[in-house]
């Protein structure tokens, strides 16, 4: 197999899978699973035991190479652009139930005008910012009902409420991971609320996060949990506190091509092409450069980090400060560089090559907008 | 069209193509163009008047794709994994002068036995340090005389010598760039010396870099001079002083999907995967966060910059301490991101939409390796 590859170890992603699926069990929240981290059918299939259910899209390619293969009920959770409806339409002709996102009267006028134009409504959902981190209406104000109006009276169709606790990759403990959770959890059902206590309809009240998914100690007045990077988990998330190193499932397999031992430095032929730029762990309390190194069994080599990245090359060295050595790996030794942020990294990469045992498949991705 | 989708410039493309080609002629030196950053056929085409000619490649599949497309005088300049001589001896078979890179004399001998093994001497660059940056001997070391002696009484044929002055990204002034250029012609030169004075052949003496072959003002000994972001220069290259932002011809074009005038946001659906997270302007005295912000016709907006990137989203902002306005840009409002690192961002990214006055062509890229 060709250096560097994506490698995803099957029986870590069944466990990470069932873990958040015994969770949102016990608090009775569906999950609708956000498919923009594995970008994979086949990772959605494991999802839904093998067949297909409710998933959130990050991109129009994901929702259309979903409905190819037989998923019909999706949420586009990124803040339509207008420009775009004409493909949300020809989807929804098709029999999918794609639902649309937005937070302006600007943005719902679109959808309203497109659902006459269509002679059917559009459904969108109302999104609502619970910790300033991005986008979104501020709970209490005034466009909430502004929005909800242009939506209705236009002609389409007022589906629900959506918020996402962005601010939550940047909590680091329990109470403080909760605490977020609450948060989002409050600022969607209250909004909720607003709109029932106005006359408006909103069967849909849509929460989530990985963080916030897997800190959540209530989820009432919620109906369904957005969550993506679970399935991977990666090297922020292990900042956090919502997993260990050891169930991170996505890593990059380089080769060992060089050595500067006057630097400190190992080579690989992984470079930034292979492991994106993200340095997520920058921002945390443990910096891991570009990733921690592994052997191809797993093992991690204690605090060696991927330190350095050029288009082709990845810089190995021994963390500032530690007393490990460096340790000796000829030219040609294979190694798994496991990611700070599973997203970035995969989205590097056209396929997975999936290890379940000695079985080795390939499962594609769906890349591009 | 789609957004967010990476455009093009054909005549700025044509323009900085014109001005490397006429300070190579002058200083003498033929140019063996890096295709990494575009990694396009069509590019390369362009570089030689619609035929074909020496090239860079940094994969492998960059090699397989450019032969199927007539180029048949390929350097492969990142360090060989002997796992991947299979490769390159297969395009050997089909007639392509592919040349590998290497600086140890474990990479030699396993150049040395595949050549063996397949009845025909495979060529391979030594790779010289010429300043620090990552791979390559140090000029001088007993390194130098071992690998290419490995090499030739091996079986295989040493072609040359290759250095990269990957420090001169981080020079500011003409003359400092020029100063790496010199160091960069003067360590290959030494060392080509030093083999040839040990009785090796050393035709080639490969040298190069944008902000160097820029910068060079002699190549005496250089044999030829491998760059690549000079076709579509960047923000970091900007930065350095090798061009001006009216030089940059990529741009990723994204779509205004929201506003939050209570931090002085706007939103757009471009994030890091048409971006890249590469932030290389970070490290220069203006930093100018995820890119510049122009209008659709490439007239940049003052101080407004690409701040912040989610997965799918953009968050536009003034840059801190200006004075500049932020422009009123309804929903739906299209506009050009500059990037800081041209090869980042078209990485991220399957093909050029390539603008021609009117015309409007699409080119592919070779992704992948």
């Amino acid at each position: 197999m060709n250096t560097p590859h994506l490698l995803l170890d099957r029986a870590v992603l069944e466990r990470n899978v069932a873990r958040l699926r015994a969770r949102l069990d016990a608090l009775g929240a569906p999950l609708r699973p956000h498919v923009k981290t594995a970008k994979s059918v086949d990772v959605a299939r494991l999802l839904f035991d093998g067949g297909t259910g409710p998933i959130t899209v990050s991109t129009l390619r994901e929702a259309e190479a979903f409905a190819d293969a037989g998923f019909t009920d999706v949420l586009y959770a990124v803040g339509i652009a207008p420009s775009k409806l004409d493909r949300v339409v020809a989807l929804r002709r098709r029999g999918v139930d794609l639902v649309v996102l937005l937070d302006s009267v600007e943005q719902a006028v679109a959808v309203a005008e497109t659902s006459v134009a269509a002679g059917a409504p559009l459904p969108a959902l109302i999104e609502v910012d619970c910790d300033g981190h991005r986008s979104g209406v501020l709970p209490g104000s005034p466009d909430v009902i502004a929005v909800a109006d242009a939506l209705v009276r236009g002609g389409a169709e007022l589906r629900g409420v959506l918020a996402h606790a962005g601010e939550s990759y940047f909590r680091y403990d329990a109470d403080s991971l909760a605490a977020a959770a609450e948060a989002e959890r409050a600022a969607a059902v209250r909004v909720a609320e607003d709109l029932r206590a106005a006359g408006f309809a909103c069967p849909v009240v849509s929460v989530g996060s990985t963080p916030t998914a897997h800190a959540a100690r209530d989820l009432t007045g919620v109906t369904e949990v957005r969550a993506g990077n679970f399935v991977f988990f990666d090297l922020v998330m292990a900042g956090i506190g919502v997993c260990s190193v050891d169930d991170l499932a996505l890593s990059v397999v380089v080769t060992v091509i060089g050595h500067r031992p006057d630097k400190g430095w190992i080579l690989t032929d992984g470079g930034w092409t292979a492991t994106s730029r993200d340095r997520g762990t920058a921002r945390q309390p443990v910096d891991q450069g570009y990733g921690l190194v592994a052997r191809l069994d797993g093992g991690v080599y204690p605090d060696l980090l991927m330190t350095d990245a050029s288009q082709e090359h990845g810089v190995l060295s021994v963390r500032a400060g530690s007393a490990a050595p460096l340790p000796d790996l000829p030219v040609g030794t294979r190694l798994r560089v496991l990611p700070n942020h599973a997203c970035a990294t995969a989205a590097q990469h056209e396929s997975y090559r999936v290890v379940d045992g000695e079985a080795v498949t390939t499962w594609p991705r769906v890349n591009g907008w």
